[in-house]
């Protein structure tokens, strides 16, 4: 099972293994931490087989290997997904940046994704009132109806000030922002005064050359006179308290709070064509590849 | 006299009384607690007289009116300045939303300002690495020569991001930032990780039509990758802390640590050209007019 990443990938050069992370089992080990037949987590990159050796494994700020938590019935593969990095990213995230109270409206770009529609269902569990957007009508019509959303839009038909105008005419408390660029901005200036804006990914901008970035209307007048903070962030800062973020999330899954799809393709060999979709955003949900 | 405040003029229909701040002198009351002969802060817009009832004056957010707190031998002017709501603004901005620390390379736009030359002040007094942008070399020599910044430059003459790879080669750590627009994204995207920018003003913004909003290069690559934090404020958000605030400025000031030069005009019909001056970045410091 593998997990993708992209956005670091502008920064490698063609012949190195391909970043991601995967649930693997243990089938041969001479570590009695490690026993045989024990799942782990690990990050090794797209491979079939890999050799660790856990204790001289390159130290990194985010969690690298480790045998997996007790799932109970619930499948391994979770732990790529809302029981792993993507799970973790939504729940400390929003929670430690966005601070939402109860009542408060939320908006969501790339809403219905891994981390997205994991946002929503906790700011939904919270007593928020959740905007999502989302590439297609398929997407919208499952975070209304599935994730019971209040609102939902597709992004690419409808526009995201008038969208806002209709859903939150009073303003927008908090931004989950997946995407960035000219969607960011729109949502900015019509955010209330102490709005906070928590950056997880800048998906606009990944395909684009980083010497020669997207322009978008300036964000200043609305920082200081709304007030607001914004904040980007990498889930590893919050790697001290991995294993609790994944406990949190397992305990809202067993209370039925929280609905994780996963998209999974088959063999090794569609790889490339499954990240490939996911980045076409054909998916909904977590895209996994079962080996 | 008088203090400018600019950026909310755009709200404003013509024929009212223009904004801005005074120290007067009480020349009748009826009063027990305002006796006549003292000097007293208010905000009463350009005028050379005002009658204020303060036990119906209207709630703000921002303190309105209130007796002057004794400055010893220094001039009552600075109750508009270094001692009023841009001392305010430089301290608690700075300190409460930058967070610096003793080390650390501080950036400031419109450093030859009230509140910008206030900030480096602050920030050389913690032992910090300080590069200030102003708009003329006479300011630039000024930051470098009396206020010893650590770095100067004049941003109309010098690439920002040149400027900051020679005097930040490791990145920047807080940016102070008056400006917003080109300028910031510059900046921004020359910070170090978990970086923070206190967003105090957006003077490149002031000008525009607010439908029309100037293009930048968006900020979310830089904000998510580097894990920055940018936050806007206004200074009333102090409001609870004001008189508190003016105290540690007027201990900064007998301690030798505050150098707070004043551009005085004289004469009330001499407001217009005083205020556009301001605008043209003619001076150096608090701009003030004398009635």
């Amino acid at each position: 099972m593998f997990l993708f990443s992209r956005p670091y990938s502008n920064h490698v050069s063609p012949g190195t293994t391909v970043m991601g992370t995967q649930i693997a089992k243990i089938i041969k080990s001479k570590n009695q931490q490690y026993k045989e037949g024990k799942k782990v987590f690990c990050s090794t990159g797209w491979r079939t087989h890999s050799v660790i050796n856990p204790n001289t494994l390159e130290k990194d700020v985010m969690p690298k290997f480790y045998v997996l938590p007790d799932f109970g019935n619930l499948s391994p593969s979770l732990g790529l997904g809302v029981l792993g990095m993507p799970g973790n990213t939504a729940l400390f995230g929003f929670l430690n940046i966005c601070d939402p109270k109860p009542g408060e409206t939320v908006v969501i770009s790339a809403a219905a994704g891994a981390v997205g529609s994991h946002v929503g269902q906790i700011a939904k569990d919270l007593g928020c009132n959740v905007i999502g957007f989302a590439g297609s009508d398929h997407k919208v019509k499952w975070l209304k109806e599935v994730l019971k959303f209040d609102a939902a839009f597709n992004y690419k038909t409808k526009d995201v000030t008038a969208a806002l105008l209709e859903a939150a005419p009073h303003g927008v408390d908090c931004y989950f922002d997946n995407v960035g660029g000219e969607f960011s901005s729109a949502v900015i200036y019509r955010m209330k005064s102490f709005g906070r804006v928590s950056v997880c990914g800048s998906i606009s901008s990944y395909n684009t050359n980083p010497k020669n970035l997207p322009k978008v209307p300036m964000l200043q007048p609305a920082i200081v006179f709304k007030q607001l903070k914004i904040e980007g962030f990498i889930v590893s800062k919050w790697a001290g308290e991995w294993q609790n973020g994944i406990e949190r999330n397992l305990n809202l899954i067993k209370a039925g709070k929280l609905i994780y799809p996963e998209h999974v393709t088959q063999g090794f060999e569609n790889l490339p064509q499954a990240f490939m979709g996911m980045l076409n955003g054909d998916n909904i949900g977590k895209v996994l590849v079962k080996v």
